[in-house]
């Protein structure tokens, strides 16, 4: 039996994907939905990495946390910033985005159009973490990062 | 020392990634390239998996081929159509396709315009293989198949 199949696309929504919360609960980001794409359904676990799609709407910001495991992210849609380990990068449509290993990373839909995005993960992977007090104070000490960090 | 970057995008080109041939050698393709965008580098040793973006021009396509490594593709310039296991599927800017272990595929820019997408696959996965003259037989049983395929 051949599992094969195309999820058809339509306006940023996908045939048959449910568009959900970023996260079931939290405080820490704001205005931000996902959907799962390819990876997590019962005919779909040959794949051994998840391919979800995040979309934020202007003013939007995902959670500032850290893992392990990397992300490969590819922007969709629209253009916005993300604070990348050190330091903050603007970034528009069709950039790519590694993020390595331990990197604090935060994406901000700053720029008063959604940001929408590719993100690819591990399907077994390790739990995200946000900022201990000492990082945060760590993060302050650039400016830029200063300015836009939400948490 | 944190390996974190962003790839940037101009025009379906990404800054300091070579423009490849779609394969080294071999006939049975053509009208296609290939740009590896994350994943290859020395320095994106911590990703399980490649993601690389394929472009067809009008009239081209890939090879006809199968292997056990399942397949993310998702497109992100032009239309066109995809041979995918015992079907022909029509495919659109942002349409996921998952191409099943085993499933025989072929891309197809068959609609006057460049089909570019992203294809994600396992770092390490098994090689293609071509159809043997009996599966070429078998496919050649579907009209729409038959019509499409090129080998």
């Amino acid at each position: 039996m051949d599992k094969s199949k195309v999820v058809r696309a339509k306006g940023y929504r996908w045939q048959g994907v449910p568009l959900r919360e970023y996260k079931a609960e939290g405080s820490h980001f704001q205005a931000i939905t996902r959907q799962s794409l390819l990876g997590e359904g019962a005919d779909e676990q040959a794949i051994n990495f998840l391919t979800r799609y995040f979309e934020l709407q202007p003013g939007g910001y995902s959670t500032l946390e850290h893992h392990q495991h990397p992300h490969t992210v590819v922007v969709l849609r629209g253009s916005g910033e993300v604070i990348l380990g050190n330091r903050v990068e603007a970034i528009d449509r069709h950039d790519c985005i590694y993020i390595a290993p331990g990197a604090f990373h935060q994406f901000h839909a700053s720029r008063g159009e959604p940001l929408g995005f590719l993100c690819i993960v591990d399907r077994h992977r390790d739990r995200p973490a946000l900022p201990t007090q000492d990082e945060l104070e760590q993060l302050r000490r650039n400016d830029r990062i200063r300015q836009r960090m939400r948490i």
